[in-house]
């Protein structure tokens, strides 16, 4: 079963539902026209200035008409159904429209809004609000995949317009149509990887690994800790990863199933260093290991990627959304917190399987002494 | 005033709200944590299913609690406030989190959902559904313009994202940041417009006429029905027109506020012929002449295109959405129906501020015997 929850508004200052017997009639009659009964509750409120009515739909569904002291009335109409599975609604989306206009010609409002259906307890979830928390609703139609994995849930949900899409602990990753952010993390083409050391940390989708084969780099180094998105990605995600993590490993690339923070710790020992470090990990660390704050956890992953960076290498990572400036400040100022000196650039671009715009950071050490 | 409307939705189907008083009170008591009083309405829907508890808040707000057979249970939380001119809710985001954790301790729900709220009767309205009616939630912050002109409501919302956002009877119609709107109606940068004749029909944000201008065509036609929509994109969309309605004519330009059929009809007559017509009217016709039905009028701007674009010219417009095959199916109808034959290609490509991935059409005669 699914629950269709219509929302209307209507702005009608001038209108008093509370004192207006005829006008209330009026709202009534046009209500049970749409196979309702009732009102089954009529209550006012303790303000004095306001009344709700609760209809009942023959589907069993409720709606309910409320007014406000403003002049706000909103009428919110859950309507049962099996739509789902095929089965259409009691009053459908044209008459919805109907009903609207029939109470704009009662209310005579300066404004109204009526919005799509929100799909209540509906077998796929298809709202994923941005990071600014603004209400989105995808056009997922399937569900392709969906696993615990040791470090996170892991869901592919199928869309018209994006591809498969990956999910990870219900966070929009990437979809297949996102080659965008590919081409951003990488440095939107301005860099040459031919011949390049290169160290992606996270990335497990493959798409950053994909970019780089192309453009024949010395030697590509991932390491994501999660083994789980890896075959996920294979199988389901090929137009992110391609071919390219049919092997892990080949002549020029090499992907560890491993803690990335043990690995930077090692090529540190080992003075290893790379012209590039790319970083692709979540926004939240899945690592289990308590590794302090948010920002802590971010500012080790940078200090340890600086030192494994070759003087004239450059860091590539996602920051954050465009419409969260205090987050990217935050960040900025990490970057002033770092053991050496670094300078940065960022890029905004829309990301479309996010919804919003997503904004980049290319850093590089100012410093170029090694291991300063 | 305005209302945020909190959406929570819990599955869990092994639990009887109706029968389990223990369960109930314990719900009750949460809801009454944060500061509600009630039930002031306890009603058992006729399924003898499901039942229905209204509690109102402090505010004035009322929170619906309903239990359906199939064993979701919803939670709407309508809240009073004054939060567009700063003062806050009785009961913010946190605390509407910690509710949604303790409602999930008392339902062990198989699932849950919390959507952000839901702005009832706010001042500027921030939804505008997709093509295909999804929900999607903009992050309009400003209403920068409002006129109705004699053809339509022109709208300009300012966006953080995407920069001032052109509103056409509430119509998305293009935002500062949708360069790639531009660039994919005008063949993403395939063609050679050096010294070419062009015309475009409608195009009154002036984003098509920059975008050719930079390009050294010979001359650049535009018919535009609207001048208040000029108007409104020298002053307010700038970094959709540049500069380039600042004159109406020039060198190399000529805008001419007009029906583009009355344009199109006397271009026949004296014979004139364009290298390229690029079609960006609205969708629906703004002209108030009867012109039979959306169909009609499309397959009329057609016929009269084919008639006036050179043997080997090419015709741009945009389609419709990607999630609409059956409109981009009927499209593609009405071009063989044309008087002279024809080909094309379409291409759809992501526009930020529409959400929406969108189909672009190129189409070019396949007769080229001239005026076929």
């Amino acid at each position: 079963m699914a629950v269709k929850h219509s929302v209307f508004d209507f702005q009608a200052p001038e209108k008093d539902l509370r004192n207006d017997d005829l006008l209330r009639n009026q709202l009534f009659e046009i209500l049970r026209k749409y196979h309702t009964r009732g009102p089954v509750v009529s209550t006012e409120l303790e303000d004095g200035k306001s009344c709700l009515y609760i209809f009942v739909g023959k589907d069993g569904g409720h709606w309910t008409l409320r007014s406000f002291p403003t002049g706000l009335v909103t009428l919110d109409v859950m309507q049962c159904g099996k739509e789902e599975s095929g089965e259409e609604l009691s009053v459908n989306k044209d008459q919805l429209k109907c009903l609207a206009k029939e109470m704009c010609n009662a209310l005579l409002p300066v404004k109204s809004l009526h919005l799509p259906p929100i799909n209540r307890g509906a077998d796929i979830n298809t709202y994923y609000p941005t990071l600014d928390d603004l209400l989105i609703q995808y056009d997922f139609d399937r569900l392709v995949y969906e696993t615990n994995s040791p470090h996170q849930n892991i869901k592919v949900l199928h869309s018209m317009q994006f591809g498969n899409v990956l999910i990870l602990d219900n966070d929009i990753n990437l979809a297949e149509s996102d080659i965008i952010y590919t081409k951003t993390i990488t440095g939107s083409g301005r860099e040459d990887f031919k011949d390049k050391t290169i160290l992606i940390l996270g990335g497990g989708d493959g798409g950053i690994l994909n970019e780089l084969l192309q453009f024949s780099p010395k030697f590509v180094t991932m390491v994501d800790i999660d083994v789980d998105v890896i075959n996920c990605a294979i199988k389901y995600l090929r137009g992110i990863c391609g071919d390219a993590l049919d092997n892990l490993s080949g002549e020029h690339h090499k992907v560890h199933v491993d803690d990335c923070v043990k690995h930077l710790q090692q090529y540190i020992t080992e003075g290893r260093t790379f012209d590039y470090v790319i970083n692709d990990l979540t926004a939240i660390p899945v690592t289990k290991e308590p590794r302090g704050s948010l920002w802590e956890f971010l500012r080790l992953i940078l200090d340890l990627s600086m030192k494994v960076l070759s003087p004239s290498g450059k860091y590539f990572t996602q920051g954050n959304s465009h419409n969260k400036p205090d987050a990217l400040l935050m960040y900025e100022q990490q970057l002033a917190k770092l053991s050496c000196p670094v300078q940065y650039r960022k890029e905004g671009v829309f990301v479309p399987s996010y919804h919003e715009k997503w904004v980049f950071y290319e850093i590089w050490k100012t410093d170029q002494s090694p291991n300063s």
